[in-house]
């Protein structure tokens, strides 16, 4: 596009995801400038893109003055308080008109507070969640935009040029207004997270459970990869189990701690829907989970006093079979609770979101594409209004069918001692979200007996306080 | 205490808890003054209170002026704004040394910040967590003071003279620093919401499951609380299945609505819970599903599609023993993941708890007072730096015999469709508890596979990052 000595685009912070999209674009005719004060990840950058015209800087007056104008810089950085450092080092060098975009996985408040700053400053902004990690930035993420539609519309040629594609169309649209962008992608890291914990709690049944094999292991996923399941993550976990530890003879899986670390976007999706009122058990079990693993001390010496699983006594490939049905039932609930989180949020923070436009952009290059998410697209495509994606005809009977297999799995575990967290909450979820009568009359009860904080009665109106207490 | 015209202690909010306070503080000699906007209330007071020295006031300046110096004034406002309003309104009017009280619920880090503003203005402040509801603050109840320890010392005669008594011990004491009072009442009240969240499933498996009677299901509740179960919630339970709807032959528990509200302190703990990293996986379910229960319209569609769940087939008598054991285990477990927040908490915020304190004063006047806190003071009594609840040697003998009926009741109720979010949660956080291995080497092995974010190797220092794809 570039034609003269500048760049077309601006990249703050060149770590992997970002030296990674300035090659993806410089492959699509977009000349990258590239900013970071550790001066060696611009010469990586350089080296990585020889051939290409892509440039690293490490002073951030040159590196601006690098750029044509409307400029447009987007920033890669960690988020919190680093975010609102760089812009305040860049404002002094940007004029009216410039446009800068928040690449990063910054909370959506802290998004919707700069959205007012800059805009009350000339300047554009807005957040986008950038999924697919490293391999995604390089050869195509999907990528979740919100807020300022008119330097979107700019930057569109761009971004559609480096997405992934699925089926021709580009795993990128303008998602809403205000800090939408980043809501839709914290919630995608939440649903994330609850597909990689299903995936552990997988590997603990195939290992602990069924004794089998890394190579056997590595036959379930690979299996898995092409059926209904396929999907990244199953995809990545084939992999993992072919991969030796360098110079040895077993899988460096097994050489790895078992402490899981996260930078907190599940976390974030989880406290959101506790916000919003609106339940992602599965996700909130993948959080507590990464939780746990972090006290490896405890854990040692509650397994001296408490023992372990036992194995299962079970047919091997029956049992595979319902273990299929089982990931297929719980990674359906999984979706389906991050999209009514997504439905909520639309509605309380009027994001006026599309969520089939949002299974779209899922398909391909992000970290939870699936073969399932076409499924979801039909749906909300079918039916733009549909309230939730378990009422969908079709889901339906895929739910149905997989059921079985799912209490199996679950019964079967929880006998043996073995932990199904994820598991066993999605199928709460699915046993409540079908339940027209709730226990919770009993809860509103015991609530206003010790603290009268009062109830409603099927069928009347008001809310009513009673003395419960015999004489 | 007073000799002269003048009250001991004034309150502000006549609510029920309010005016209870007061009434229960009159009783034990000490005069009370209560303000609240609505004269009504405030007449309410001095009607109930008749024969005893209490006063009522709607107007701030008088009710200030009817104190004795240094006055002590307690706030029960709704947690949020309202308290800085109130603290707004009654500054004028207070001297240095005077003492303000915030009793409500108040969100710890909202307190954080009171101590700080209030502090700098020469008042003494404390937060402090109140238990009991109605009748625990007419009768006794339990009480959670934290911050100014001079303030609190001042007025600990009187904070004693009215808490609930436990072998004569009363049930208050001072927390620690900060906001540990109102912290450690936001644990509580966590707590609280999966205990009464086991009991909501425990109904659904009684009334559903066993197709039991509400006079069966009331005889179940009566004999759990004559055992080792016996608790607030549960004898409060066992009242509720007798407790009549009006002017009929049915019991009102059956024509409230399944809908459950919350004032927000269970969310708080599950949000907090996640910043400190400390799971408490029954806490978040129960939270969850009260959301849930908020979508009837949802729910009652669902259950058009989805059909309901089945009715046990199995030996009633013979079931019902061991749902006993899955809620006596389900209970330990929750108090464990309460005490251990408590714990990390005390190290995160420098706020010195003893935990063996803590459940020396939740033994009497709290919603969640059990016959089994007593095993929880012992526990950290014998070692006050226990770690875990689930490592003490008794703890450890009860949990592993309830065991087998927990695993019994859940696999159980998974099979025939019953939801149990809260006693799967309880079983999965103990199965990963005692699991020395978890399958979180997989989590890091995918994380490192498509963000780069590394991985530690067991028995190696250092992070580690591979290329894991197949070339």
């Amino acid at each position: 596009m570039s034609t003269n000595d500048k760049y077309d685009f601006g990249m703050i912070g060149l770590g992997t995801m970002g030296r990674n999209l300035l090659l993806n674009m410089a492959d699509h005719g977009v000349a990258g400038a590239g900013f970071d004060k550790d001066a060696t990840k611009g010469a990586q950058l350089e080296k990585e893109g020889t051939g290409k015209k892509v440039k690293g800087f490490s002073e951030v007056e040159p590196f601006v003055a690098s750029l044509n104008s409307p400029k447009a810089i987007m920033m890669l950085v960690p988020a919190g308080k680093i975010v609102d450092e760089v812009i305040e080092e860049l404002l002094p060098f940007l004029a009216k008109g410039d446009i800068l975009i928040d690449g990063g996985n910054s909370h959506f408040t802290d998004t919707n507070r700069r959205v007012d700053y800059l805009e009350s400053k000339g300047f554009h902004f807005f957040g986008m969640g950038v999924s697919g990690g490293e391999e995604g930035a390089r050869k195509g993420p999907s990528m979740m935009p919100g807020g300022d539609k008119e330097a979107y519309n700019v930057m569109k040629p761009i971004l559609e040029s480096i997405a992934a594609k699925v089926d021709g169309a580009p795993c990128v649209t303008y998602i809403g207004p205000g800090a939408s962008g980043h809501f839709v992608k914290m919630v995608h890291n939440g649903i994330e997270y609850a597909l990689m914990q299903l995936i552990a709690e997988t590997y603990e049944i195939l290992r602990n459970g069924l004794k089998l094999s890394d190579t056997e292991i590595h036959g379930v996923f690979e299996k898995w990869n092409e059926g209904r399941l396929q999907s990244f993550l199953i995809e990545i976990t084939r992999d993992i189990f072919t991969y030796k530890a360098e110079g040895t003879d077993h899988l460096l899986v097994n050489d790895i701690k078992d402490e899981a670390r996260a930078k907190g976007t599940g976390k974030w999706t989880s406290q959101e829907a506790m916000n919003l009122e609106t339940p992602i058990p599965s996700v909130d079990s993948a959080v507590s989970m990464r939780d746990l693993s972090k006290y490896k001390s405890l854990r040692t010496t509650a397994s001296q006093l408490y023992g372990h699983s036992d194995a299962l006594a079970v047919d091997k490939d029956a049992f595979l079979a319902v273990l299929e049905e089982a990931y297929f039932f719980s990674m359906i609930i999984t979706y389906s609770q991050g999209m009514h989180m997504l439905s909520k949020a639309s509605t309380e923070y009027k994001y006026e979101l599309k969520l089939n436009e949002i299974a779209k952009i899922w398909r391909g290059g992000c970290i939870i594409r699936s073969t399932f998410l076409e499924q979801i697209y039909n749906a909300y495509s079918k039916d733009t209004n549909l309230e939730h994606l378990l009422l969908d005809g079709d889901v339906k009977d895929l739910v149905l069918g997989a059921l079985p297999g799912a209490r199996n799995v679950i019964a079967t575990a929880v006998s043996a001692g073995i932990a199904v967290p994820a598991y066993a909450a999605s199928l709460s979820y699915f046993d409540n979200f079908r339940t027209k009568d709730m226990p919770s009359n009993l809860t509103q009860a015991q609530r206003d007996y010790f603290g009268a904080h009062t109830y409603a009665l099927i069928g009347k109106e008001g809310v009513f306080h009673t003395q419960w207490m015999p004489k």
